[in-house]
């Protein structure tokens, strides 16, 4: 499905004029309720609710058909029910409007015949240029300027503040309730869409646009599953380059949750542990709970990104101060030690400290307010912390410390303006809105401020990456065979893409196997060579050990007599001769095709590992080398690699090489290629450099 | 240390008179403020300040020593400085005060000179049928009878309403955190306190004595380390036999947790894994955060523990509802399908709606409530859930929805009051309460209501569970010898304990190994045994394959002569000769000492699992067969066991036996033991056991 230009969401977001087709009087109805709130709202446009049946709605002038209207609306909301749709879908192209908004529910999520409608109103909008949000969909508003195209029952109470958050979402209820708790978290809101079924527009683009927009600072996104993998990445691609973080929630984790998504929307869920390892490439935070992306988001719009992972800790309470390094250790954050000259400092100013870090000033501190902004000040000036975080308890929420407090923190702060200080404290909504005007989050757990200053750092991170790699041309890669692919083919091909591979060499009698044999160097393996025989080893394709000349010349024999018995109709190319690759730890690389993402380079340990633990990671092609060194420590057993019990370190870099040299030829063959499986690859000390055992190519 | 009689805490939890010494006349003064919490309790018994320079504090009288007072108070709280500590202690033993609480800091947890007056001052209250708590503390409260032996400041703003909540904490600003946000949560406390440097009373007896009480229903601790382990598990056992849910912080599981715990109080962390097996076999909840504890408490409080893990789950939102698919998945929860014949009367009701479970009502239920109410009470009665976790984002915050929901809800779970009925769901204080006075458990995030249920799901299971074995005589299991055991030593004693070896036999010539091979069966294997030599291969000391009388009969020269070559000192006690042991699964079991909670069986699967990956489970012995089998199904790898690539399944039930007989023959000679290495053992296919091919067994 081709996109247009990313621009022509601007009328759906910034309409000048907005018309709703099939307006209630009522404005407790889905009808209704975008009348009601683009007047509350204050929208300044025009609002033409049209209805053939009344003179006025909710107190505006009615207008009997969108033709009636005293200008072509930017936006059409066609609140009318599903019978009418594609009526109001013509009338919509006819009178030049540039998006609509379809409420209704019926369509692809409902069945074939939904499904049809659908895509009758999807190419009649297409042919005539305007662009559809929805159907089934809860809409799409800007408080910023008014404009509210939704039926959202989450704004009865109160509208949202407008702000720099944007949201994206295919679910409208969990969109709803995350603008909520957004706006309860003071957090405002500049951009909400809903995308429903996707008929035109999708998150993808909706997350592109948002990206590309200055006054959005934090993207938040709730995803069941796309069907345009490439877009979906170019569009996170996008919000990383331009420094946006997107904390997505990204459901069907779980086989039956993967089921519910996929009976709830329309949507291909695709493999979850794919979307992980895009949430890798692309910097994406994914987070597992509502909370924890509220959270998360709530820290971003503070825009202040740690440089590195070090944790300052201060506090009045040492257990905290123990709890909170726990926490740290758990999400990847150091808390470093202060360095003695600073611990004695801290020491003089408070004797009864704990100064190593976590600082425990105990209730000390609050009897001479001084002392603790001189404390804070020391950890930062000496600590060499990015973030630092305060445990105070209730104390901020006391009468008399309250201010007092607060401004001591800001006094050891202030010239710290580039350090991230994070409040974990209890305190009355007025208290918690003072702390953060004073330029500090606060959150009431300390564990969910930990989780929120690791996505930070994380997010620090992810932005300072270089740009992911170019799509590869397959051109100077030459073109796959089409069929299956014999051993020596798939290992020559995949040599000329950078794969090492063994000194192997193919005879097609016994005199040239034995002369192969002699020059490579004993012992040899032997293996039967046939594009028609995958798994050599299932009828005793492979000799180990070949010790000399004449037990390879009968060796080659003995292979081609077990395949004739076999595999009598298979096409037999001969007997590949190579040597006994010794030593090393062996590991699996390969290419899978994800049907949305396309292909997917996998890596794990060698046996049990990938098979029985599951031990494995994924990235998408292509990708480079720090992705693929990402990805080696990436797996739980990668302290294999590291060289165990007197083993010498194996060779990552080389490991990485092979990774990246994968990644592009999948991406300069994705349509091409159905997976290629090199097991095992060995992987040797450091400096020895990997080689792959077998290789398996199939093409599509 | 031995400990009292759990019933002498009743004094200080109960006191029917408080003596309060330096009691100050300023409320707000450390010194002061039990004074006036035990005005503003209410406190029904005698209240006595003493402070020889006043004639009253606070409005009341006030003493000119505890030898003043008009009666011997049943506790004293010692508000004087650390240097007027000890004479205070002398003053209570004299008047015959049950118990004191220290509140002052500078004692063990500040060094030597410290820890001297603690001592002192621990021996005379000893001696003197005193009781201490702390010093180092914030106190002790009961709200049930006003009495506030404490100066938290956190009562400052509101007391606690008296419940059935019991804290004991050993930190006293962590403590006081938590019993605020209990107190926010609308959960009562029973009994609150704080212990501090633990010069007496600790955690142990603590959580022993609450679990003893009729009023507390819940426990929530915080513990850093704790110095007796059998005590700490006799208490915890003591929950839950008594089915009172304990909900756990232990911090220090970091590194630099640990260090920064350790220097915060006195006590002594131990190893964090030996916690997680003790928790594991007591049935604690070791709450991660502190916002999942109050969570689990809050949970607890309601005392459903649901039988099983089957989880029912109905929206107004399909995402939401795929959210909580993942969660469940996430938290062992089973989110299973309605039955077909309840899913068509779900459908019959809402013909919109999702009904497999997750079941997805959408929006419609709300325009009839009543049908919303049959939906949940097919639910609950066809679809066999123990749980179920209704997710209504805002809904009930609005004004005209809150209460018609909350009645049907009320009227489709009426007939099962056994039900854990769970809302997720954003509300104002106040209709969380109306909620709440309903009979459900309120939470406004999803996941943290998932984690709930799921932590009630593992107590209804620990509670089901039999008492842990009793601790095992060492009588009748023979005492070890004193020294190095050899080889054939430790396994005819381990022999002798259940644990199964193979047929092997001592050879102290070349002819009787000859003839023992020869009568066990080619190939064998030879060992050097010696009780010198620990680490046999090292010297060459093992040869395995020996494939005939001659090769072993030469073997055995070998042997000797290489312990000659490398140990030359060695005393020999001759060959091992030993079928070769093939087939099944390498696991390691074993046994080490536990500096506080003694004996520890540990299992893992064999070679890099335990070594590199740590994937290793450990439980405290003695334990039973459920226990072991709950450990075999702890490791991350154990698919290995269930028969991969083929193999068949192993014999868990005889690994399970294993375990069970080391745990007892540990526990039996638990002060004599140092450690126990079963490595490898073989576990060969279900009904053909296991066998220990290796022993080490070393005593103290």
């Amino acid at each position: 499905m081709a996109h247009a230009d990313p621009a022509r969401l601007d009328a759906l977001f910034r309409p000048r004029s907005v018309a709703i087709l099939g307006a209630s009087d009522d404005a407790t109805r889905i009808s209704g309720r975008p009348v009601r709130y683009l007047i509350e709202g204050g929208f300044k446009g025009g609002i033409y609710p049209v209805n053939p049946n009344r003179e006025t709605v909710q107190g505006l002038k009615a207008y009997k058909s969108l033709a009636d209207c005293p200008e072509a609306p930017d936006v059409a909301i066609i609140a009318v029910p599903l019978a009418l749709t594609e009526g109001a879908v013509r009338d919509c192209v006819a009178r030049g409007v540039r998006g609509a908004v379809i409420f209704s529910a019926g369509y692809a999520e409902a069945g074939e015949e939904g499904l049809a409608i659908q895509s009758r109103i999807t190419d009649i909008a297409r042919a005539g240029g305007l662009r559809l949000l929805g159907p089934n969909c809860l809409g799409i508003f800007n408080p910023r300027i008014g404009f509210f195209g939704t039926f959202t029952q989450s704004l009865d109470r109160e509208m949202p503040k407008p702000g720099e958050l944007g949201i994206v979402s295919q679910s409208g209820a969990y969109g709803s309730h995350i603008a909520y708790l957004a706006r309860r978290r003071g957090i405002g809101i500049g951009y909400w869409i809903t995308t429903g079924n996707e008929a035109d527009v999708d998150v993808s683009e909706a997350i592109e646009w948002m990206a590309g927009q200055d006054d959005v600072k934090v993207i938040m996104a709730y995803v069941e599953g796309v069907r345009n993998g490439p877009r979906f990445r170019a569009a996170l691609e996008r919000a990383r380059a331009n420094r946006k973080p997107v904390v997505m929630i990204k459901v069907g984790r779980s086989e039956t949750g993967a089921k519910a998504a996929s009976s709830h929307t329309a949507s291909l869920a695709g493999s979850d542990a794919v979307y992980d390892a895009l949430f890798q490439q692309t910097g994406v935070y994914r987070a597992t709970t509502t909370e924890e992306q509220i959270d998360v988001a709530y820290a971003c719009m503070r825009g202040i990104f740690p440089a590195s992972n070090r944790l300052g800790v201060v506090t009045l309470s040492g257990g905290a101060g123990v709890l909170i390094c726990d926490a740290a250790e758990r999400h990847g954050l150091d808390v470093a030690p202060m360095p003695d000259d600073a611990q004695r400092k801290l020491k003089e100013l408070l004797p009864f400290a704990s100064v190593t870090n976590p600082v425990d000033t105990t209730a000390q501190a609050l009897n001479d307010m001084s002392l603790l902004a001189r404390n804070i000040e020391v950890i930062l000036e000496e600590g060499g912390y990015d973030a630092l975080i305060g445990f105070f308890t209730t104390v901020p929420n006391t009468r008399t410390l309250s201010a007092p407090l607060r401004k001591a923190i800001m006094d050891g702060c202030a010239r710290f303006s580039d350090r991230l200080i994070v409040m974990a404290m209890i305190g009355d909504p007025e208290v918690v809105r003072d702390y953060e005007a004073a330029g500090f989050l606060v959150y009431e757990d300390a564990d969910r401020a930990v989780v929120a200053i690791a996505a930070l750092a994380r997010f620090a991170q992810a932005f300072a990456r270089p740009a992911a790699p170019a799509q590869v041309a397959a051109t100077g890669q030459g073109s796959l065979p089409k069929g299956p692919v014999s051993e020596p083919d798939a290992k020559r091909i995949l040599s000329g893409a950078g794969v090492p591979f063994l000194d192997e060499r193919l005879a097609t009698d016994a005199a040239a196997a034995g002369a192969a044999a002699d020059a490579i160097g004993y012992p040899v393996v032997l293996k039967i060579v046939s594009a028609a025989i995958e798994h050599k080893t299932e009828i005793g394709g492979v000799m180990v050990g070949v010790a000399d000349r004449a037990a390879v010349e009968a060796g080659f024999a003995e292979l081609l007599r077990r395949a004739a018995l076999h595999r009598p109709d298979a096409a037999i190319d001969g007997v590949l001769v190579a040597p006994m690759a010794r030593g090393g730890v062996e590991v699996i690389a390969g290419v899978a095709r994800d049907p949305v993402f396309g292909p997917v380079v996998m890596f794990g340990l060698g046996g049990v590992h990938v098979e029985v633990l599951r031990d494995v990671c994924f990235r998408l092609a292509p990708f480079g080398r720090d992705e693929a060194m990402a990805m080696i420590s990436g797996i739980r057993g990668h302290a294999l690699l590291e060289g165990v019990r007197g083993a010498a370190p194996s060779d990552v870099e080389a490991l990485a090489d092979l990774l990246v040299s994968l990644s592009r030829f999948a991406a300069a063959h994705g349509d091409d290629l159905e997976s290629i499986d090199l097991n095992p690859v060995l992987v040797r000390p450091r400096g020895e450099g990997v080689v792959a055992l077998d290789a398996l190519l199939v093409t599509r």
